[in-house]
C-alpha cells in the first residue's frame, strides 16, 4: 500500500532494538482518513471471503478494527487482556506472552461473541513475534469459528510472526512489510 | 438519543453493583452503524464548538472516538495507561484509580500529541464516578490545551462523575442519562 509506505518514510522513526514507531499516526494519534484507506484496502484484499465479524485485540487493534469494520458491514469484537468484572459467564481464554514488559497475560472473550458459526477476519496493527496474533488465532479457534484472514497494517518481515502464522495455515495479508530497520542511516527497506 | 435507549433496554443487562453490561454492542462487541449514529450526535450537539482533536482513554474510548472523529474531520489521541517502551520523549502524565481493581495506575499521553495549541473533545463510552474522565481532564489542563467539551455516551446520574466534572466548568453532553438500574425488576430508569 504505497500511501502507508510514504507515510512511513515520512513520519516514522526508528528506535533501537528494531522498534519503528509510527505514534504519530498509527496507535496514539490516530490519523483517520488514513485509516479509512486501510480498512478500504483490507476490504478490497479479503473481498472473496465471507467474514461476518473482525476479531481484534485492545488496545490499538481496536481503531484499525472498527474503521475496517465500516467497509465490511460486520462487527467488531476485541479481545480483552485481563479478566474484568464487566465481563461474566462463559469467556474463552489464551495466554499471550508480552514483548515489551515480558509479563504474559491472559487475553479473553466472551463466548457470547464468538462461537462456531463466526467467519472471521482477524485484524491487527503490528505483526512482529506473532505473540498476540497467535493468541487471537487460539481464541477463534477454541470458539470453533472459521479464520477467513489475517490483515495486518504492518508486518516486520525479518521476525517469525508472519512465517509462523502462514505456516499454520492462515491466509495473512499485510499491507506493508518491512524487511530491515537500521537505526544509524534511519534507513527502512519495504518487501516489494 | 432515543435509538440508544431503545438499545439498552432490549440488549443492555443489569448486575450487582449498578454494573449496566452493553458488552453485546458497545464495550466487547462493537456495533458499527450504532457507534456512527453516535458520531453523528456528538458532532450535532458539539457542532459549536472549534475542534482540532478528539481524546480519549483505552481501551474501550477508542471506538467511540475514532467513529466520531470522522464526523469532525480531526485526529483522535488515545491516553495509555501505563507507560510503553513504545512512548519514548516527554509525555504528559496523570494517575487514575480503577473502580473495577482499585488499583492506581497512571495515565500518560505524548506531549508531541497534546498541547497549548489543541482545541479538544473529550470522548469515553461511561460516566460514572468519574475517575477517568477527570484523568483526562487533568492531562489537558496539563497539557494547556482548551477542553471544548466531553462526550459521553452513557452516563450514570446516580453517580457523581456527571456533577463533579459540570461544577469544575467543563460542558459535559450525555447521549443518554440513566437515573436509576433495579437489578431485581430488570427497570432502567432514564432521564428525560
Amino acid at each position: 500500500m504505497e500511501l502507508l509506505k510514504q507515510r512511513i518514510l515520512q513520519d516514522g522513526e526508528i528506535r533501537g532494538g528494531n522498534v519503528l514507531k509510527v505514534d504519530s499516526f498509527l496507535n496514539h494519534q490516530l490519523d483517520i482518513p488514513l485509516f479509512e484507506e486501510i480498512g478500504q484496502e483490507f476490504q478490497r484484499l479479503f473481498a472473496d471471503k465471507k467474514i461476518n465479524k473482525i476479531l481484534t485485540i485492545e488496545s490499538s487493534g481496536i481503531a484499525v478494527a472498527c474503521i475496517a469494520a465500516r467497509y465490511f458491514n460486520v462487527p467488531v469484537v476485541f479481545a480483552k487482556k485481563t479478566q474484568s468484572i464487566n465481563i461474566d459467564g462463559a469467556v474463552h481464554v489464551t495466554r499471550v506472552q508480552s514483548v515489551t514488559t515480558r509479563r504474559v497475560y491472559e487475553v479473553i472473550v466472551s463466548k457470547k461473541y464468538l462461537g462456531a458459526n463466526d467467519h472471521v477476519l482477524i485484524i491487527d496493527d503490528f505483526l512482529a513475534n506473532g505473540c498476540a496474533a497467535m493468541g487471537l488465532i487460539d481464541l477463534a479457534r477454541n470458539a470453533g469459528a472459521t479464520i477467513e484472514g489475517f490483515g495486518v497494517v504492518i508486518e516486520k518481515g525479518f521476525q517469525q510472526g508472519g512465517k509462523l502464522i502462514r505456516a499454520d495455515g492462515v491466509d495473512v495479508r499485510s499491507l506493508v512489510t518491512i524487511d530491515s530497520l537500521d537505526e544509524k542511516t534511519g534507513s527502512i527497506v519495504f518487501r516489494d
